[in-house]
């Protein structure tokens, strides 16, 4: 982890604290000193009333820098200082590419490396050093650094960090850890543009995703990827088959094993940090669908269905998944075990077709860990809530304990347009459970392409699912948090309420819509009640009064309670 | 239940099925056919394809009536037919008012009528009678007549139904029913007038309110509740004690029993279906409360602890509740035990002061079905997930097995402008225990007033949260809705699909957002996938080719496999 490559050119500094302007008031980037000189970003809320100020978790990046520069190199050292050689070619190389015209700028152009061998995180966890990759996390999670390394060498945890994205700053996602949330963006043949890619990019880590899968389908594939890695200080998901696909003309029978072999090398040197991979869904599970509602609603997973079926062969990416291990290893690219047959609707979910594809997942997951390759599993998709838990209980079984990522669920059917909300309701139930990742769902699930509100509605029901999930499982500090909102509410620190909320600006437009006044802001009452009546200003009325009457315990009412009543000859108390 | 008595004059026709022109398109009010020539609402949607049209839970109301005249007087005759006699009075003499100067036009005074005795549902319930109320929402529900009436009489369910309130459409709360949802209106002395809260009532009851609560505690009380109740279709809640607060000047230790008991059996007169007593908050119970992050968040709860310490006497809500039970039998108003310890933070979740109430509670509840008075319970506020279900199961236990009433719960505290989403997941997990009715938050929760958006905002986010409940408890029928628009999904069904949605409106929207042409809605295609690549199209050809290659089954597919394994010598397979 170190400064800038000076070769690089300036670069924006991001030492000094540097304010959120516009969408956190009164937060600043500050840096905790870990061990080796690691600086581990936080977000610190500045409060009013004599109040310390709170740390929360942050994921969106150095700010001000230039898109067209990319983020600083934080993890360059520690990448050379891995078993790593340089392949002599830039990510700019796309072997066997056939749809990308769109230029990228000189300043963006980065070497790429591959391992000599392994050199996953898994791989040094297991030989007992304490990366700093992991060092890092553990002071973002408040939590021995230790535990992450025996967490990552068991599997139960993962750090995704391919050596070729050293902009990274590492997270890491395991059920010991505080749950994370993703979230999807990425072109289609229809609409959007790489700039809009990576406005998306920087708007969802502003607003608190922890990765984002870039799930581009349309032109230029890799030239999105790339501006969006260059500037992304989280990992970057992406599900390969997407971009074979194109290169094989959009035809699910033409797709080979070569042709995604070499998209994903491809992939592995741009610095993609996760694939997803449909390697769980065999030929025999397709016909397990034929009754479904919903039949096969995942793209990876039904391309590779028309394959199977095309050919009457096995998912080359079952067969071939221990050369894909040998690849992936060697750039510490984690894998998602995707879940091609997750139920599209409520009639379908827990099925047979859902659950033979989740024991295959797991099969996977201990080939796996013989590559020291990190791995996690992914899951639901429609789910009503009393079969929710079912799938986290099977899935710590069958996948021994990796770490699971599910999409949402949704709760029920009857609501596009608001499937954030039916989804947040099962993603925060699973996360409770046991999940590690919630793959967001946006207000535009069904219906179309997410635009800049919708990213932001999708990311904040998350962080509200994730952060209760986070309660209901203790998480060490979780409820800080909660407590210094409620403080600030009770308190009438209307600023510090508005401050300490995941979208402030929102918040305080809501309360100024209906009283405008900026006296209104310090005043003891709010639009609810009304200046002469409020519910908190009594209750602080009464704590006085119990403190100077001395009625500080139930016992003691009782027996004054009595004292009165015989006084009042209170015939009915 | 007859037709608009002639003396009122002409009313709007409702009996031919009425287009829910705007919101809902396609979509018409029918009814079916009850017992004794009862007509029950439901919206039917009307689908293409050949399919069924879908039948759903109707609380919209009648249509296109004139807000001057109110609605047609559907429970009249049942009314009359019990033992009531009429009061003399009109609903317009206020007794004890103070603050009323707003005009009420002619067209919508009533007379008045009370109870020579008992006149609750419970009563006849109790004396084996299947009442007109419980066979109309037996149809509603689709559930046995007797079934209700046993569950009425045993106390597990209400049908809040004012004999002063004949433009009700009857409904039942209660955990072998639908979950229903309320939604709070109400002007406070800061903000909004009369016209506003008559649309927020027909606006909520639009978007399925099943109940709705006046909190109104600003001028003009009792002239806004005499529009609200002239023109609901639903039951209206409300909290007495907000206007006798009004009528002493707002001052909580000038409350007398007197003023409180005139108050109330103004708001019977009037057709209030159910009033919000907080009785179980007892004098030793406040200091319970000195030591929480957020003291007493309840207004009521706040005014009768105030009430308590100033006075140093019990609640006279606790010590009065039998005069109080005796009053509203009479007129068949239900009784909602307040919460008014109810937890305003995470850290204050189900502690001893909200507990100690809810035995309280119990004890009340016991009493209340002395006298037949229907009754439930209210309760939580803000509680982590983890601690959801000790309140349900603590609440059947305690108040054996009244219907539970509770405000979302809110499941973190952080999301102030978001609150509708925190809350819808507590909500939900609550509902799925077994709450019956669940109280909405809306995104201008503990910020401001809500406005029109905000409480379509808040009923969707709840019709969500219980029909999620009604899928995880296995309410017959829920999952029909869910497989209709989930099959047109599948089918392409577009128009359909926005149809069948929560709000069709904003589902249409979204998608011709990023596909506007009109051709795009019977492609079979979406703007995810684009025209070339679609999961659901790829999966329909794999169920047809399926069939066509006999593939309908895993074990075939296993040995068709593995003799082309044999053949092509898949060494890895």
């Amino acid at each position: 982890m170190i400064e800038p490559d000076p070769a690089l050119g300036p670069r924006p500094a991001f030492n000094p604290p540097v304010p959120y302007e516009g969408a956190f008031p009164n937060s600043t980037r500050v840096f905790v000193e870990g061990p080796d000189g690691l600086r581990i970003p936080m977000r610190e809320i500045a409060l009013s009333g004599g109040e310390p100020p709170l740390r929360v978790y942050d994921t969106s990046g150095p700010r001000g820098c230039d898109v067209r520069e990319g983020l600083p190199l934080l993890r360059d050292a520690s990448v050379r200082a891995r078993d790593v050689r340089d392949t002599g070619r830039s990510a700019t190389v796309v072997r066997g590419r056939r749809d990308d015209a769109a230029p990228l700028p000189a300043t963006l152009v980065r070497e790429t490396r591959r391992g000599t061998g392994p050199v996953t995180q898994m791989h040094y966890a297991r030989r007992g050093e304490i990366t700093p990759e992991m060092a890092f996390v553990a002071v973002r999670e408040g939590i021995d650094p230790s535990f992450v390394r025996d967490e990552v060498a068991r599997g139960r945890a993962i750090i995704p960090a391919n050596i070729n994205h050293p902009e990274l700053e590492p997270m890491i996602i395991g059920r010991g850890f505080k749950v994370k949330i993703n979230a999807n963006i990425g072109n289609s043949a229809v609409t959007s543009s790489i700039e809009e890619e990576v406005e998306k990019l920087r708007w969802a880590t502003l607003w608190g995703a922890d990765t984002v899968m870039d799930l581009s389908t349309g032109k230029n594939i890799h030239a999105t990827r790339e501006w969006i890695l260059r500037n992304s200080p989280v990992p970057i998901g992406t599900v390969p088959i997407y971009q074979a696909l194109e290169k094989v003309g959009g035809v699910p029978e033409a797709l080979t094993w070569e042709v995604y072999r070499d998209t994903i090398i491809e992939q592995c040197e741009q610095g993609v940090d996760y694939f997803t991979v449909h390697a769980g869904l065999l030929l025999r599970y397709v016909p397990l669908t034929s009754e479904r509602v919903t039949g096969i609603v995942s793209r990876g997973g039904s391309i590779i269905a028309k394959w199977c079926m095309a050919h009457h062969r096995e998912n080359f990416l079952y067969t071939r998944f221990r050369e894909l291990c040998e690849i992936v290893r060697e750039y510490d690219v984690s894998l998602s075990l995707g879940d091609g047959l997750r139920p599209g609707s409520i009639a379908d979910a827990n099925d047979e077709a859902q659950f033979a594809e989740l024991r295959t997942q797991g099969e996977l997951t201990r080939i796996a860990w013989e590559y020291d390759v990190q791995v996690m599993n992914e899951g639901p998709g429609h789910v009503p809530m009393h079969l929710i838990r079912e799938n986290m209980e099977r899935q710590l079984e069958w996948c021994d304990e990796a770490p699971f990522y599910t999409l949402g669920p949704l709760t029920t059917d009857i609501a596009p347009g608001y499937d954030h909300i039916t989804s947040a309701i099962g993603a925060a139930t699973i996360g409770w459970h046991g999940t590690a990742m919630l793959c967001y769902v946006t207000p535009r699930e069904h219906l179309g392409l997410p635009d800049r509100d919708d990213v932001k509605a999708g990311v904040i029901a998350y962080r509200i699912a994730a952060h209760a999930a986070d309660l209901a499982r203790g998480h060490p500090g979780a409820q800080a948090w909660d407590d210094a909102i409620s403080k600030a509410r009770f308190e009438f620190r209307w600023e510090d309420q508005f401050n300490l909320s995941l979208d402030p600006v929102t918040a305080r437009a809501f309360h100024d819509e209906t009283l405008p006044a900026e006296g209104a802001k310090i005043a003891h009452f709010c639009s609810m009640c009304g200046p002469k009546f409020c519910a908190m200003k009594i209750s602080e009325d009464v704590r006085r009064y119990a403190r100077e009457q001395g009625l500080d315990d139930a016992e003691a009412i009782e027996r004054g309670l009595n004292e009165k009543a015989r006084e009042y000859r209170m015939a009915d108390c």
